[in-house]
């Protein structure tokens, strides 16, 4: 039993960060962190307040959404979070929210265009919403099928899981991940701050226009390219 | 009168929580609780500030909004907090706000469709806009009318107040009820979070369309029907 | 020395109310309290940040807006004060802000419609907008000509000061009044929420129509009128 | 090694104000402050949160953004503070950050007009924001170009850097300066209260005209003129 102590507790610290940054209201959200050694990963158990929330709370569950270890219900994205986990190698974290500007594109059915260098800095390519599923994929294993619907989107796409490191279901809201789950909380936080600056780019100019592309590629490089110069290499 | 201390202190809990979750300023707004053994009802005093209220302030009333003790006015909303707990005998407690984004869509005399997931997680239909009463009920018997004046609005709307649990009241502001006090503060606190995400979501896209059907039972069977898997069951 | 010392202690609590109620940011901002025995009112110094004030730093000024006790200088905005205490002579208190979405609706040049309940609570017009003075006023002293401004806006309109208890100047921002300095702050944080209302309703309906006068009668009279029964009735 | 320590201290309080004044989320800014006896400035590290930030991480660089003193990398913007004290004799301090409405006005690329006196009573100019570079120059020496573009869009529109003291880059965010680090963060506050206002402003009435010149010129006399008097004249 204790040797998941810590993955819960990087998966508790996780969580309580979310209504630190203003992303969730309630139980709106859960963060999941991975171990794949042991072919499990924690996540924040269903409906259970972030108030009340305790590291002992969380639930250990296996890839085939399984539980492990716990002795509460999980997530009910609990599916949604083992497929990407499956299908995707190198993320060591996943983190959903229904934050409030990230839920108002995903409603709209609208990627979020690349307008600026906030942008830039942290991917290339605009934010992708996915479509609607139809309705048998609804009806059928809901959640599961929420992850396939997010693959397929990545693949329509031709999107890179590694440099697009969110999603906006339509909707529904934003899905985002990471090399842990720190990173996916946040990659949560600047989803929802580039929703904010490109809603109210649109507002002021309706014929606002993406980022030119020699300014996409440079804050993008600079940040992540080989040559990167910013932060501290670490 | 130490019948009713557990009544009071718990209607002066709920009515802290307003201010907390940034649902009024100053006196705008009122929680009340109902015992329906001793067929009274607590509610907040009218127009005390919400940093001086102490639980021996809670003004308890009967059905006819008789004071029964307390020393102190009820709100002016008493009447109609009475009448749905007349008619609506499964609810526990009401809660009225003029929160921000509610109030603006009660003032644009207009429902909130339910254009994503985050609504259909609490409810299947779009929230209901009452219009403006006649004016010779507004120069009657007004808050009593005010509650007829939600009756009727869920009888043309063929709506059932234990599935929808809000209304908003045409240019005035939104009354929420639940099987307790807390969860009508639950039910304002989520109302104006889905108004903020639908004021966002025509703003992004004015053809925004509703949920479709398939999701909307979806999200709402998760929670709230009969397999639901969401939450702890309990 | 020491004759004025509640009145400055008045005048300080008063005016730190603001960055608390999100009013103001750094200097942006005075609130001045009257005492007409002695013929003299208290009010903030100019530029002065609201964290260092105290309250020996409060200023205390006659009607003809000269220093009677105080070491600093005046709010740049004294002669606009004691313009309307000479001429209002029921009024206790003034506030002036740049809070945000009042100065919008100044800077738009438009009065605020009474869109619902929440206004009508407080009074039954629109809130009304100065028109830009005279270039030969601006020219000359200036914050004497806002005070004939305000005046003259009120007259043209035929608004009372003791109904109505703010306005917007054109292109500036607001100035409230009260019975005291207490009830002037009210007044500016009741504005910045009605206008706040009032914009978010024009956005999700551009067509949304004035509150129904019995609407607007009914609330005004229930909080203000003869037999009004809001409030506790001190 | 103790020669920068005031200045280190001072370039980190300096730095610490943006996450208080809400102006940025995790690394998104920077502040630098000169010492030009010295020759060189301190700035913050690049990509340290400000949560974990000391006086200690600062680093010290000179005109040519060489490392004078600081184990960490100097910010990825140092060139064009660097490029800017070269070139502006008088300023003391610079701070850049992507607070959410200057962002979202550099993002459409289009000057904030002067809409009303908060405005003015810092500037008597639209906040100018300088187009996109031209790709050569963003594939070439791009963060010492950024200078460049600042200078050339002051001289193509006749400003003063002493008068406007503050710039967007297009698609990017806002650079802010004055004569020393405390002014370049009040100015940044400033801009993105003024961004607000004039967003709203926009979107009431988007016709609203810019605030007549007797207005403009008025505003800044009282605060900068030879006559000001506004504050404490110190």
């Amino acid at each position: 039993m204790e040797s998941f102590k810590n993955l819960k507790e990087t998966c508790y610290a996780a969580n309580m960060e979310l209504p630190k940054l203003d992303l969730v209201v309630y139980t709106f959200g859960n963060v999941s962190v991975v171990d794949r050694k042991q072919g499990v990963f924690a996540i924040k158990p269903s409906g259970v307040p972030y108030e009340t929330l305790r590291p002992a709370d969380i639930v250990i569950v296996d890839f085939d959404s399984q539980v492990v270890e716990g002795s509460l219900r999980p997530s009910s994205d609990t599916k949604t979070h083992a497929f990407l986990y499956r299908h995707w190698e190198h993320i060591g974290g996943i983190c959903h929210t229904h934050s409030t500007y990230s839920v108002a594109w995903a409603q709209s059915q609208q990627d979020i265009p690349v307008f600026g260098t906030t942008h830039a800095d942290h991917m290339t390519q605009d934010i992708p919403c996915a479509p609607p599923m139809a309705d048998h994929l609804i009806a059928g294993d809901y959640e599961h099928n929420t992850g396939q619907q997010i693959l397929d989107c990545f693949h329509t796409k031709g999107l890179s899981y590694q440099e697009m490191e969110m999603v906006l279901i339509g909707n529904h809201g934003p899905f985002t991940w990471g090399k842990d789950a720190e990173k996916a909380v946040y990659n949560s936080r600047v989803l929802e701050e580039i929703a904010k600056m490109a809603y109210l780019t649109r507002q002021i100019n309706p014929n606002a226009p993406r980022l030119k592309d020699a300014l996409i590629q440079k804050h993008y490089e600079r940040k992540h390219g080989s040559g990167a110069y910013y932060g501290q290499g670490c």
